[in-house]
C-alpha cells in the first residue's frame, strides 16, 4: 500500500493515477461485440446459439428456464441459503419501499389542469454472470427494486453452467443459486444466454428472448461493451467499474476492523481500489500490520495483494475537516465512518454511493443483508450518479389540459417567445385557435 | 405525407423507417471531437479560443460575461419579453416544484438506522446555442428545474455572437434574450463559448471555465458527440432526437388545429416527424387541405415540406384502441389527444414524453408557457425515459449505521451468503469484530 502525507498535492496525485484505471474499452472488443450485436439482430436465436456455442462451449436447446425449474432450484436450496434469501429480500424490500414515487396533478383557474405520472417501465431485462462471479445477492438487489417500481414483466439472462461428460452431449444447466435467487425475488422468465449475444438479444428480441426497455446488472467486459453500444436502442443502469471502499478512521478506530473491510473490497478484482484516510499514524502502521495477519488466511490473497499494491493507501491527514474533503474529491462507491457520532458528518458528506457509520457496520454487511442497494455508482460518478434503486426502474409522463378561455389570456406571451424564436409555425397553432392573423416575422 | 391503412403491417413498417433516421455519429464527426476535446483537456483556455477563432471566426478575449452585463442584457430587453418571460418562469416553477423530493430514514430495533440523502448535484453546465437556434425558453427549461433541484452553481456555455466591422477588431457579445433569460433564471456564470471545446472545457474545466458535474441542454452534431464521448467523465442528459409529433384525432377533431400543430413540430427540423393517427377519413383529407393551405404563409415553409414528406405520415385506424397501442409503440415525443374526454385515455398511455389533451391545448403551449418541460425523450426513448426535470439535477446517497447486538443477529446470514459466493474476505471482515474463526471454504 502506499502511503502518503497528505499535503494538497501529494494525495491528489495518487487520486488522478486511481482514476485512469478505469481504462477505455479496447477497440478491438468494441470491433468483435459490434460483430456479435449485428448478427443477433439479424439472426436472432441462431445467433445466440451459436456465439453460445462458441464461448461457453454448449448452449441450452430452449433457452427459457420453466418455472418449474426456478422452484425446484429453490425448493433444492439449503435451508440456511433460504433462510439468508429471505431475510435480505425482506430487508432489501423494506429500504426500497419508500422509495416509491406518486404522480402529482395540479388544478389553476379556468379548468388549467398539468401533471405528472410515474410508471414502471414495461420490460427489464437483467444479467446475471455465471462463472465464479455468479452472486445471488446480485439478483436480489435488481429485482426487488423493479418489482416494487411496478415492472410489468423482469426478464434475466444468464449464462448456462455446462457439465461435460465423457462421451455425453454436454449438458447446460443454470446456477441453482441464481435459480433460487430469482425464483424468490419474483423473476418472470429466466433464459440461459450469456454474453454480449444475451445483451443483444434483450436489447433486440429474437424468436425465444422477449426485447426489454432496460437491461441492468454486472457483466464481463463484452457484456460491458454490448450495454454501451446499445444504449439509446435500450436504457442501460450505469457501466461498474471496479470496487472502491474509502475508510476514515479516527486514532481510537480498531485497525482489525479497518483491515479486514479495507481486504473485503480489494478481494474483488485486481483494479479494486481500497484507501484509508486517518490522522493517526499509530493507526495507519497497525491497519497495515493487520492486513499482513489476516490476509495469510484469505483464499483470494493474490488479488487482494495485487490490488492493495496497485490501488490502495493510507493517507495520513491533518484533520478530520481534510478527511471529509478529500472524501468528497474522490466521491467513492462505500465509504465507512469509524469516528465517533458519524452521522454527524452525513450533511458534509457529498459525494459518496453508500455510507457506513461506526464500527459495527463493515461494508459487506450492506452488500448482502442491511437492505440499502449493493449497485452503486463507482470511478467517482457518485458526483452525479445514485445507487440503483426504484428511480432506476421507473419513468415520468407529464400532461396538460387548456381550456379556450385559459389559452387565450396566454396567448399573447406565447407568440412574443415564438416571435422571438423565429417558429412562426409555433405562432399558427395558437393563431388558427383564435382566428388572428399571424404577424410577419 | 404518407398516407396508411392501419392493417397491423403497413403501419409498423413505416415506423421502423422512422426509427432508423436517428443515425449514428459518423466516425469522422467522433475523430474531430476527440482531437477538439483532447486538446482542451491538455491546454485548456487557449484550445477554446483557438477551436472558437476558427470555428466562430472569433472569441471573445474574456469568455466570461459580467454580472452587470447580465443585469443589463434583461434590464434592455422589451417589456413584452421580460414579461413572457417571467409569466413562463413562475408557470415553470410552480410545476417542477412539486418534484422535490425528500430523503428518509428508518429507524429498526437495537439501534439500527438506515436512510437515503438527496442531493441537488454541485456544479451543472447549461449549453445553449446561438445563431437560429438560440432559444430563450430553453434557458428557462433547463436552469429553472437545476435550481429548484438545488444545485449549488449554475453555469452555462453559449457560443458568441460575431459582430464583423469594416476594418475593426470583431466585437464579441452573447445573444441578448439568452443573457436576459439566463439573468431571469438565476444562472449563476456564463461563458461566452460554443461547440465541442465549450463542452469539453465545462467536463474537464480550464483556467477560466471551471468543471461541472452534469452537462444539458441541445447542440448541433459536435455538440451532441461531445457529450456522448464526455460521458462518465461527467453526467449527461439525452442526446436528442429531431423533434416528434403525435397527434390522435377523433371525427370532430378540427381539421385546422391538427394541421397547425403538426406544422408546428415540423417547422424544426427536415428530419422532424409529425404523425395523425385517426379513424376519420374526412379529418385526414380536411387536414391535408389545411396543411397547403397554412403552410404557405409560413417561414420555414421548405423545412416542413420535406420534414412531412420524409417523415410525415397520416395514419387510418379502425379504433381508439388501436389508436393507443400504436401511440404506445411510437413512444412520441409529443402527443396531442384531440378526442372527447382526453384525461380518461391517460391511464392506458404507457410511452409518451408529454401529452396535450383536447382542442386548446396545442404543443407550442407546453414549450413555452404552460409550465410542464419542453425538454423531452425522443426517438422512442419515452419507453424508458422521462421530461427533463427536478430528478435530472439531483443524486441520491444511502447510509446505514448498525450496532454490535444488532450486527451480531445477522452475522449468521451474511456468512452464509459470504461463503456461497465465495467471498471470504467479506465474511472475514464479519468474524473479525466476534472473534469467531473464519470458517475454510
Amino acid at each position: 500500500m502506499r502511503w502518503i502525507y497528505a499535503d494538497n498535492r501529494e494525495e491528489y496525485d495518487f487520486l488522478d493515477e486511481i482514476k485512469k484505471r478505469a481504462m477505455e474499452t479496447s477497440h478491438s472488443t468494441n470491433e468483435t461485440v459490434t460483430r456479435i450485436i449485428n448478427e443477433v439482430r439479424e439472426k436472432g436465436d441462431a445467433a445466440v446459439r451459436s456465439f453460445g456455442l462458441k464461448h461457453d462451449r454448449a448452449s441450452p436447446e430452449k433457452f427459457e428456464v420453466s418455472k418449474a425449474e426456478l422452484k425446484q432450484a429453490y425448493d433444492e436450496a439449503e435451508e440456511s441459503l433460504k433462510k439468508a434469501l429471505q431475510h435480505a429480500k425482506d430487508n432489501i424490500t423494506a429500504y426500497h419501499i419508500k422509495q416509491l414515487q406518486q404522480g402529482y396533478e395540479i388544478k389553476k383557474d379556468k379548468g388549467v389542469i398539468l401533471g405528472q405520472i410515474v410508471r414502471g417501465l414495461s420490460r427489464v431485462g437483467i444479467y446475471v454472470p455465471g462463472g465464479t462471479a455468479a452472486y445471488p445477492s446480485t439478483v436480489l438487489m435488481n429485482a426487488i427494486p423493479a418489482r416494487i417500481a411496478g415492472v410489468e414483466e423482469i426478464i434475466m439472462a444468464t449464462p448456462p453452467a455446462v457439465e461435460m461428460k465423457e462421451g455425453q452431449k454436454p449438458v447446460c444447466k443454470g446456477n441453482p443459486d441464481i435459480l433460487a435467487a430469482a425464483y424468490l425475488a419474483g423473476v418472470d422468465r429466466v433464459f440461459l444466454a450469456g454474453g454480449a449475444q444475451a445483451v443483444a438479444a434483450l436489447a433486440f428480441g429474437t424468436e425465444s428472448i422477449p426485447s426489454v426497455d432496460k437491461i441492468v446488472g454486472p457483466g464481463n467486459i463484452y457484456v460491458a461493451a454490448a450495454k454501451k453500444l446499445l444504449f439509446g436502442q435500450v436504457d442501460i443502469d450505469m457501466i461498474a467499474g471496479p470496487s472502491e471502499i474509502l475508510i476514515i478512521a479516527e486514532e481510537d478506530a480498531n485497525p482489525r476492523y479497518i483491515a479486514a473491510d479495507l481486504m473485503s473490497q480489494a478481494e474483488h478484482d485486481p483494479m479494486a481500489s481500497a484507501i484509508l484516510l486517518t490522522t493517526s499514524e499509530k493507526t495507519a502502521k497497525e491497519t497495515i500490520q493487520e492486513i499482513d495477519l489476516q490476509k495469510a488466511k484469505l483464499n483470494r490473497k493474490e488479488i487482494i495483494e495485487k490490488s492493495l499494491a496497485d490501488f490502495g493507501a493510507v493517507i495520513i491527514c491533518r484533520s478530520m475537516e481534510e478527511m471529509v474533503t478529500l472524501a468528497n474529491a474522490i466521491a467513492p462507491e462505500h465509504l465507512e465512518l469509524m469516528v465517533k457520532d458519524p452521522l454527524n458528518y452525513l450533511p458534509e458528506l457529498k459525494n459518496a454511493g453508500s455510507v457506513f457509520c461506526g464500527s459495527y457496520t463493515p461494508e459487506p454487511l450492506g452488500d448482502y443483508l442491511s437492505g440499502t442497494n449493493h449497485v452503486l455508482p463507482t470511478s467517482g460518478t457518485a458526483r452525479f450518479a445514485s445507487p440503483l434503486g426504484v428511480d432506476s426502474f421507473i419513468k415520468k409522463m407529464s400532461y396538460t389540459l387548456y381550456t379556450k378561455e385559459a389559452l387565450g389570456d396566454d396567448r399573447a406571451d406565447i407568440l412574443t417567445l415564438a416571435n422571438k424564436e423565429g417558429l412562426d409555425a409555433h405562432a399558427n397553432s395558437i393563431a388558427v385557435r383564435f382566428e388572428v392573423k399571424l404577424e410577419r416575422f
